[in-house]
């Protein structure tokens, strides 16, 4: 995506000096900071502080983390360790274990002397699958917006999301995101409303920033106002990324997504959640019982950070400390509030049957990007190294 | 109620100097202002800017702006003129309108000579009239609290609220927060959790000053969270108050209460509307179609004020300008979503029939604070003064 007219991805590795760079999320939109990961306590830390989040972009980040690890110690303690560092960052995205798996899996069989080289190329392809998995959602959503554009009498068709699901989540694209920036590339009038996402605002901060360098319109509103807006006929469709996704479609997102898909549901706004089957786990059916829900510092809940009346960047604290704040990070949307899964493979059922199908499809395919032997990503029977 | 040891409503005309005097509630929690109204413009700022907030509220602060407007110029034309500043003040609290028609009423008919005095005696009439309604209010939730503590297996009952429905937003006790106070002071276990209420933080920055003021439990959320827990099995009841009912139970309150009330319905949580009867508008059965939705500034969602690192108050800016932002101000929940209407004559079900039956009994009752002629609250064929 193009930042001020130049080509970013969420996260790369510099061409002249071989560093691992990031986009430092938690400064956006008052600072456009571009940081360099060192080694894997910075990556580790990078996730744990949202510096990087994101379901896509948080395994992208740990898969480039074992590479900084393996390549000042590759041994199989080190590979062990560098692994329990990571996956203990974040809890609910899938994808931060999937992706410190492949890159086990990789290294796990070959000498320790080319587990380095390996473990980097393997974070450069899932970095760059990714990209190309997130721009097959893109181009898979804008059929249903072209439907949506269609069946509407006139103006822009409206669409409501909820946190970041932009290429800012991903690597490039992003997933809820992506059919937006196809369409808009297509020339659909398109307009968004684009959820604050309290408590740490990615809708204001990232998904506002996001379409404002792409020149799409959109509004900002505080998370209570989406199921007005759907009462009223303001809301054409529902697009909302997923950090985990049961066998069955139970869907699990960035806090107060339930709240939206309910009222998607009463109001008969179609729900979509766009997701690279890499954020689905075959492993498990029911997503309340089954999805451990991370819950993070009431400080998130009681301090804000935006700028001053002299343009400086300023925390300010809501309420006193006296008050005491909960702050789960993720909720649960039961599959049947879900009107389908946009994947890389199209559109999908969220119901077992649906996704099995998806999944044998997915197994039998080679990989979008490279017809090899490759498969774009691993059963979950290889995960158990 | 109390606060630092001090009784104190959140209106009231200071006994040495005969001014009337409000808590500033822009300020809270960060510091505690007490502001003079001198004169019909202050008392209409004060509600615009929302120093006074809350249906009951503006309704009481209102009739205290006639007051003042009438001691300097009783005359019809300025009758005719201070309604209109006052009714443009805010459009969707039925109260406010409601206060004004009532003082209009008792000074339309007697020599301008006496009206000043007789307004001033209606509003403060009207004061003391919605504390014994919401104290009434507070009597008849306990009963609900008490029933639910005895469904509970133990723990405390949790309860989540929705804005600022305590003594803050009424004239005393509050709405939906006084079986809260109620039940606390009969000694049942209780904890709250306390919804944001973003734009403009009424739950963070007043519910919970309230509960802490009073030593009840409480837990800051934001309002994305509520769904979540009531998922979990983590809330027994939802109480919110009203800023406008129709004839037929649809509830207008803060923008977000729609969300909870779907979340509570898909759970089997009781959501309870806590109201006096003068927010009920007889005239209107459909409140999607019927009742104005206030959209107030973009600021208020662009912007926050809180505590800087000096401990300062410091108001900073979330997102660029360059992204809109919209601020509806309530959302209307179907009756069918409303377990039940909490009023000063009982529990009343959110339903045509269950309503005509209620103003039946208010109609034919003494008003519960004096047992004179008086109507507790106008028919609405009174108001077309």
């Amino acid at each position: 995506m193009r930042i001020a007219g130049q080509d970013y991805r969420s996260i790369w590795i510099d061409d002249a000096t071989g560093d691992l760079r990031i986009i430092d999320q938690t400064e956006l939109p008052h600072r456009f900071e571009i940081r360099t990961l060192a080694d894997v306590s910075s990556a580790a830390e990078a996730i744990r502080t949202m510096r990087v989040r994101g379901a896509p972009l948080i395994g992208a980040t740990a898969a480039h983390g074992m590479a900084l690890a393996l390549a000042r110690d590759a041994s199989d303690e080190s590979l062990s360790c560098v692994r329990e560092e990571l996956i203990a960052t974040r809890p609910t995205a899938i994808n931060l274990r999937w992706a410190i798996d492949r890159v086990t899996e990789v290294v796990s069989g070959i000498p320790v002397g080319e587990r380095a080289e390996a473990a980097r190329n393997e974070a450069i392809e899932i970095c760059d699958e990714d990209v190309a998995c997130c721009e097959a959602i893109g181009n898979h959503g804008l059929a249903i917006l072209e439907g949506l554009a269609e069946s509407k009498a006139g103006g822009p068709i409206q669409i409501l999301t909820h946190c970041n699901a932009g290429w800012l989540a991903t690597v490039d694209w992003g997933t809820a995101l992506a059919p937006i920036y196809k369409a808009h590339a297509a020339g659909l009038g398109l307009h968004i409303w684009v959820d604050e996402t309290r408590p740490r605002n990615q809708g204001s901060r990232l998904t506002a920033f996001e379409l404002r360098e792409q020149g799409i319109p959109h509004t900002v509103i505080v998370d209570n106002a989406g199921g007005h807006l759907m009462q009223r006929g303001l809301v054409d469709a529902v697009f909302v990324g997923s950090d985990r996704t049961t066998a069955s479609g139970d869907v699990c997102n960035k806090i107060g997504t339930y709240l939206k898909a309910l009222s998607a549901d009463a109001n008969d706004v179609p729900f979509y959640v766009a997701l690279p089957l890499s954020s689905i786990d075959w492993s498990i059916e029911n997503g309340l019982e089954d999805i451990p829900i991370e819950e993070r510092s009431p400080s998130e809940v009681r301090e804000l950070t935006g700028l001053d009346d002299a343009g400086q960047v300023a925390r300010v604290s809501l309420f006193p400390e006296a008050s005491g704040a909960a702050n789960p990070a993720f909720d649960v949307t039961p599959a049947r509030y879900v009107t389908g899964l946009l994947t890389e493979y199209g559109l999908c059922g969220a119901d077992r049957e649906s996704l099995t199908k998806l999944r044998f499809k997915q197994t039998h395919q080679h990989s979008i990007r490279n017809p090899s032997q490759r498969r774009l990503h691993p059963r979950p029977e290889d995960s158990n190294v």
